[in-house]
């Protein structure tokens, strides 16, 4: 696929096609008419058998193998790193694109990290895999991105509220059960999160590095300086769990090099790609995680002036992470990959 | 009560006294055995009647008067600011003293606005009105005063996680009642927060201001700076209402004008009065306000150094946003007068 492929139909692979993120590129896959040739999906062993629908057909789930991957032009998939690892190289070997939204590859100086509206010219170079980044950090991206290219961003501060998918179903069947369980006064059963997460929040995704950050901070943090490609960008990053089934926000503090004003910045937001500004206070109109669940863009809110810098805004940002945050990011950098081949 | 009492007993009114923080401040009256004389409750019209119980005996809820504060040594209360302002002022010239937990007089330079662990000593003039600050505003303060002291701080960038009950008892009732409104398919209604809060975060707290900040926001940052005594303190802040019943948490960046080091900060914190640090990342220990509901102290954790400038710090920090965040507040505020006045 990599060299002169120019098809009118594409053969898709889903790893882990029966995850949020999974069923979710299913979803937008056929929403978007995207051009499939055949859709395979697969899985691990329990869902196995599992009927998908796509486009009016069923799918059955299959268990992943070298040889199921003949014939692929793009893989795709949110699995855990392990899964990725094991299965992509073999769907690359036989000249499949990869498009993983995993943390496997992200940090790979080969691998581009890629958000399309921002960085799409990244991929001009691959090896056959794309990296797709960690679901907070593609809205604070898509985001920063014109406001970095204006102004030049020094430093940002970032305090991430995030939604129990973001773990998955097992977060989001959790977070429920919680929820019911407190309601009706039985045992609060707690599997995926570190704590109760029902009206809680919780300062920990993800595990500890010596440090004292988390591995989902140290991410947000290398993953914004790799996509704004700005290796000494200044961050701090708390991140957090909340009570919400999906969608993640952030408060977002950035210092920039060059004056800004907030007027100003509303606008650029709203000419950038992929960006919904959504900053009304009289009609109290601003990005919310329930709202933004099952849409596709960026929204931004809240912009105001922060007076404790020379050069300071504040942001609030909100996308949905099993879209944006994934699936849809995915499928837009194949749709670049192919739009890019046919203008070739 | 302003010059020289010394009594063995207080009589105490409390405004509001069925509201949440009202039964927090007789819950708390009775539990840290403050020296009662008489206890005279307060509220609006609705709840006259009611009946509530202190140190085994039933006290009836009264409407408030000029007549009703005869006697009373102490009045508190954190009621709306009309309210505030139309009694607090007949109680002082009747020769209580007031503490307020209202923002009517937090402001206003001749009130001493108090948390007793960071400026006791800015009550030595009072002139009958002591303010206690902002429920978010207070824990901050309390994690801030020990580092201000030792490195001096020259900037924080806040973001807050804000439970429904600080919007009342009101807010808690509209939490649940969403919650199990969505889980069983219900109309969802929404009057205390500006939209649904069940498994949603908003950020906004209170009404706007023109520039875009929310009242909430500029009231963390102006008490902030009168309670720690620096004018000219930088201060960046996001207030978020988030679907937690009890307790504010805040994650907070902070830069100071001395080198700073995480080690040390929590040895500071831990010997901090008010403060119990929680901060083990191997049992994954940090405060959360599920947890740290119904206590009484400033909970801190997840300290950590902050790359992205000279001198950074990280904290997350939480409290009970009805006791230490306000009703603990005032009847420590009442203690250390009588401790004063016993020391004269």
């Amino acid at each position: 696929m990599k060299k002169g492929i120019s098809k009118e139909k594409y053969n898709v692979a889903i790893l882990g096609a029966t995850g949020v993120v999974g069923r979710e590129m299913i979803d937008i896959l056929e929403k978007r008419q995207f051009p499939i040739g055949e859709l395979r999906l697969f899985a691990s062993e329990k869902s196995v058998g599992e009927e998908i629908s796509f486009c009016g057909k069923s799918i059955k789930v299959r268990l992943a193998s070298e040889k199921e991957f003949q014939g692929i032009d793009f893989i795709m998939g949110d699995t855990p790193t392990e899964i990725s690892k094991k299965f992509i190289p073999m769907a690359v070997k036989q000249g499949a694109v990869a498009i993983d939204c995993s943390s496997a590859y992200r940090m790979d100086p080969k691998v581009p990290l890629v958000i399309p509206e921002v960085n799409a010219s990244a991929m001009a170079n691959h090896e056959g895999i794309i990296a797709g980044p960690n679901c907070s950090a593609i809205p604070i991206a898509v985001a920063a991105k014109p406001i970095d290219a204006r102004y030049g961003i020094k430093r940002m501060v970032i305090a991430t509220y995030q939604s129990a998918s973001g773990a998955g179903k097992g977060g989001m069947d959790e977070l429920a059960d919680q929820t019911r369980s407190l309601f009706s006064q039985q045992e609060i059963i707690q599997k995926v999160f570190p704590h109760r997460l029902a009206f809680n929040v919780i300062p920990q995704i993800d595990s500890f590095l010596p440090n004292g950050m988390t591995k989902e901070e140290f991410k947000i943090m290398e993953e914004l300086r790799k996509i704004l490609d700005s290796p000494r960008l200044g961050l701090a990053v708390t991140a957090v769990r909340v009570p919400v089934f999906c969608g993640h926000s952030a408060a977002v503090a950035i210092e920039t090099k060059e004056p800004i004003d907030p007027e100003e910045v509303k606008k650029l937001l709203q000419e950038s790609p992929g960006i919904i500004l959504k900053d009304n206070l009289q009609t109290k109109e601003y990005p919310l995680p329930a709202e933004v669940a099952g849409t596709d863009a960026v929204y931004v809110g809240r912009v105001r002036r922060d007076d404790s810098v020379p050069n300071g805004i504040l942001l609030w940002v909100v996308a949905d992470n099993l879209r944006k945050g994934a699936s849809l990011n995915a499928v837009q950098i194949a749709e670049v990959l192919i739009q890019q081949h046919r203008l070739d």
